[in-house]
């Protein structure tokens, strides 16, 4: 199950990115299952990283290498079927050991180059399978290899993400694009994901951090299927300079704000459709909470929302149970909440106020109000000025089902 | 579903108690739907409601009519079928109605009377089939009515839950029996549900509130089915005096932990009675977190693997994918955590450890632990001293069908 159109669209090259999918035969054969990226040397590289304490054997090394490259990474490697998380000092060893072998093959030093891997915890990591794909995986390098990339990272996702966006600033014209994976295991810092965004740009390795925090911020941090945060999360935006304008070093100036507005609306749609095929996914769910005291309460309230299992499963069955709404949000811990205040809104029809039932509400008005794919929970807390929305997925039959047979 | 044995517990009467059940068609013809439970004259009671701010219309008349009567509530009034939550003023004239009638008929001030509704959330309550059914109530009260009361008060439960305990103190006898129901939308503060206890003890009311509030704390307050909290908890304990001790005031004494330790028993017993009923829950998981700097990160960690809709799902599937328990004790939140001093084991099987798989483990170990219907996971912090039990369910179709079923 997924909600909305499958179809990936166009993804416009970025010069001095090439990437290419190849096969390593790591779970099923025949399955690409391995992509390389490569950035043209002078690329500069953010990057942003799951908060979990247990944090995967790639993440400790990517984050490291990334440190020590001066946020100038060359490659990218990236593996699905194996998440080398929860490996010890051995996944350590493994991830370097694929780095190694990227390195030597390109004559780089190792810290230029970042590991990824996604797939099932525990298990240890396939790096023999891994090694002997590098030279396919070198010989197949393009510029026009996104679509193909978008593919190869793919685990429980039915669909490849996509997104692209051209801008034009003083005549000149420059590109966002990128691609990300993820189904389950999605909560906030980060979502549980693997996302990858170029631009033809000229960034400083300063301000494209500051870039890419914000609009992770924004975006896939507001994002939840289930829950669960991964290990192996991971957000990577690099800036190749191609384009030919003068270095940006701040980013509050006319371009750097047309820059972030690209890169931040690229996330969005990525960090949207991960949502949309989120594991069991059948609803699309906007939780807008405003009118709150401050910007975390709204956030409190929306997530509670989000992660309540009774929500969820009333949102599958496009059931109208504006009840568990009205317990979620009364349990998300806002001091002094007045509940007499709230509104409580299913796309734009009002279901409950004043602590209850809308007199103007009908079970017929909630259920035409629950039946889309997409729809919006919007509350009212009519407290304060601040705002918040966090998209979400349904609980259903199939999201259990592909946990339960996941790994077995 | 249910884990475990399904018969009721002998539960022994409390002299000073009666109890009658009685159907007043609130939602299916000929169904027990109502209890009312009458105390001594003299008794007192204590109580401990839910937490969560939208909190239903018996709930705010049973807080304010406990304090009004001075600890001394003669008469519970209970239907389910119905929540009487969600439902603004006129759910509270409902409550008050109904109140009035069991008043009426008792002679007794309307304060002395406490109502209790468990149901859907946002219906009107259908206040003249309860009253109606007020006059039958009385007839049917009893001394020996707990085992038909434990059946009249269920919801989504497949089940009745009682206990029922004697302990002797200077060679008097005394008792205390419960019953409670609860199967969905259970989390603590309060863990979701309906819960009764009396003793034959004589008691003076703040100490028996202290009491109930302790053995609430860690009993129902560290159980969690689906992490949703009622809009409806409460758990009430009642002392009628009836066993001729002297009046407890200060439970700092030998018969008031004795009495406690009863208290807590029964409580102990129908919280893990909930949760094995929990909806469609096929395992009952005890999460016991050791060696923690606090029981507050014990809690957290042990609650974030329990709300875990992944964790819960693979304990669904008997799958022992310890990746999961990982990543849920590394969002946990608890500050500066050493993921190298981490151990975990289902039931006595080291699965995890120095952040990796145990040299020691295999899948077969695994699978084998997984298999019971009652599993402990355990996690060692080996951090400090402290400790924190919690208990909880598996995440199954059968609870997305309960929950996308009920009500449609």
């Amino acid at each position: 199950m997924a909600v909305g159109e499958a179809s990936l669209p166009e993804l416009h090259p970025v010069a001095g990115i090439r990437l290419a999918t190849v096969s390593a035969g790591i779970k099923t054969p025949g399955r690409n299952d391995m992509v390389l990226i490569e950035a043209v040397e002078g690329a500069s590289c953010a990057g942003v990283f799951t908060q979990n304490a247990f944090c995967a054997a790639p993440v400790v090394v990517a984050k490291s290498h990334l440190k020590q490259c001066g946020a100038q990474a060359r490659y990218l490697l990236v593996n699905t079927g194996n998440a080398n998380a929860g490996t010890g000092e051995q996944g350590l060893e493994a991830a370097l050991t694929c780095v190694s072998a990227v390195a030597e093959f390109s004559g780089l030093s190792s810290s230029e180059i970042l590991p990824f891997s996604t797939g099932v915890i525990g298990e240890p990591l396939p790096v023999e399978k891994i090694v002997s794909a590098v030279p396919a995986a070198f010989a197949g390098l393009q510029e026009d290899g996104w679509a193909d990339a978008a593919s190869g990272i793919l685990t429980t996702d039915t669909r490849p993400k996509g997104a692209s966006i051209r801008f034009s600033h003083e005549g000149e014209e420059f590109v966002v694009t990128g691609i990300a994976k993820g189904a389950g295991m999605i909560r906030p810092n980060m979502a549980t994901m693997l996302a990858y965004l170029a631009t033809d740009a000229a960034v400083e390795a300063g301000a494209l951090q500051s870039i890419l925090s914000n609009a992770v911020e924004t975006t896939f941090n507001r994002i939840t299927i289930d829950g669960d945060t991964s290990t192996n999360d991971a957000c990577v935006l690099l800036a190749t300079g191609q384009a030919g304008n003068s270095l940006l070093t701040d980013i509050a100036c006319e371009f750097g704000r047309s820059l972030s507005d690209a890169v931040e609306e690229v996330c969005l749609v990525l960090a949207q459709e991960l949502v949309k095929d989120g594991e069991g996914a059948s609803k699309f769910v906007s939780v807008r909470v405003n009118g709150g005291d401050s910007e975390q309460e709204c956030l409190d309230v929306a997530f509670t929302i989000s992660h309540s299992p009774l929500v969820k499963t009333a949102l599958f069955a496009s059931d109208p149970n504006w009840g568990r709404l009205l317990a979620a949000i009364g349990r998300a811990g806002v001091p002094d909440l007045d509940v007499d205040r709230i509104g409580v809104y299913l796309n734009d029809t009002l279901i409950a106020e004043n602590g209850c039932r809308a007199d103007s509400y009908t079970e017929e008005l909630g259920v035409i109000a629950m039946t889309p794919e997409e729809i919006e929970i919007r509350v009212e807390l009519n407290r304060g000025q601040s705002t918040a929305t966090v998209w979400t997925s349904d609980f259903s039959y199939d999201y259990v089902r592909i946990n339960a047979e996941y790994r077995t």
